[in-house]
């Protein structure tokens, strides 16, 4: 079992993913597909007048302030323009993909932050309380087993449901984390516009070519931005029995295949 | 087996609607529903710039202009926005329901209309060539009965797929009776916001109650607008074994309820 997070960076070769996942379907193992769509968010929040804004958490992560009208956005943007965009590429290669957000089947369900605690732009520090954010801490495994031994391949996508029922917007790499732990896959592969983790950002020769599991939360320093929430779910997925985690470039023309043989950042 | 059909208009009460079928879960009939959300997709289509066309068939059906950016912009609204916000309030009424697109496992499948004849408001009559558009052939009713049988309820939407594995627009009434078919439903509830087929149209007084199954062809002469492709549909399901097909308001505050219970058009 694979599961296999495409980025929601607009510079990534979806063709080319869906190409591949088509392709090493074919060779057995069985897959799962989770994506983002960070930057199609902001650009069609700003055509609809509400343009995108993030909030920095006192413990230094960045992450998409989610009033309600953003959340419907959000949801409009992953689980509509998308996920189908996803589910079509797929049906046209031949591969009967199931689109699901996380509200699904109750597919990801977490706990709601209530309280946000951000550091302003001035440094001061203030709470949120109209956020609608938190953590994917239970997957239904069994939904997402039946359809796969159906034959179908699921492509899933925030927002998540919080234990009161309301959708939540959760960070899609670590989603992607838990919903690997839930499913005992043996890799998590995460696909986004760089080649992996680098040890000087934005220098890509300076990728880390392998980071033992063991020693991955000391490889945090090297995280920036973005990455940081990707470095985390690292941690959780191989401390929680998953056997490798790979970071890599979704920008090539055969980038499942070249991380699948090596390239990237190998966390095992 | 009920199927119930949930209109695209604005003056809906989804959280009735949601509501009342909850409660008539719990009394035993298996539910699927299907729904529209033609309204707010005007609506974010032109906020987006790229606002709604409706083309009138030769044939004197009217359907909305579906070029490839059309398709997008309705798959958000669709599939996004609204397929979402009913999967959240089912689940905040402790439902757990699974909202899919007819792209989703192939669920509805049919030819697209390579040229669609339609009549210019000057008269003249031309040939669209590059409108997604379609009919639901075929219901993937194995994908269906395996997550009622799990328990969920499923909560459908268009687009459907083409048999090349395009996403094509197809009426959301059509669908919902090729749905009940191919599932031997019982029932087929279409809710909208009217109290049913009206003698004439809009008196709401001249309400027909009731259309024998055999001469349900003959009320077309009654239906006008979007009406039509109820009524088609309706034909369509009756004449395939679907023992009634109701037509009801959607917009009171038992309006399941009340349909079942023998309010609106009943076919059967």
């Amino acid at each position: 079992m694979i599961v296999i997070k495409i980025g929601g960076g607009k510079a990534l070769n979806h063709a080319a993913i869906v190409r591949d996942i088509a392709q090493l379907r074919k060779t057995g193992p069985q897959l799962v597909v989770v994506h983002g769509g960070a930057a199609w968010t902001n650009e069609i929040a700003a055509q609809l007048g509400h343009p995108p804004q993030f909030v920095t958490s006192v413990s230094g992560y960045t992450s998409r302030r989610t009033d309600r009208r953003t959340l419907e956005i959000f949801e409009m943007v992953y689980c509509g323009m998308m996920n189908k965009r996803f589910v079509e590429l797929f049906q046209a290669a031949g591969v009967n993909a199931v689109g699901l957000s996380g509200l699904d089947g109750r597919l990801w369900e977490g706990k709601r932050k209530d309280r946000l605690r951000i550091v302003r732009e001035d440094g001061r520090r203030m709470v949120l309380r109209d956020d609608y954010t938190g953590r994917v801490e239970k997957v239904n495994a069994g939904l997402l087993r039946s359809l796969l031994n159906a034959g179908y391949l699921p492509v899933l996508t925030p927002p998540a449901l919080s234990y009161a029922g309301e959708a939540i917007n959760v960070d899609g790499d670590r989603a992607a984390a838990q919903t690997a732990i839930a499913l005992a896959a043996d890799t998590l592969l995460i696909l986004s516009d760089v080649p992996g983790l680098l040890r000087a950002f934005p220098d890509e020769s300076s990728l880390i070519r392998h980071i033992p599991a063991a020693q991955v939360d000391d490889y945090m320093t090297f995280a920036g931005g973005r990455m940081k929430k990707k470095v985390m779910g690292a941690a959780e997925a191989v401390q929680a029995g998953v056997r490798r985690v790979i970071f890599a470039d979704g920008r090539g023309e055969t980038p499942v295949q070249d991380a699948i043989d090596g390239a990237g950042t190998v966390i095992d």
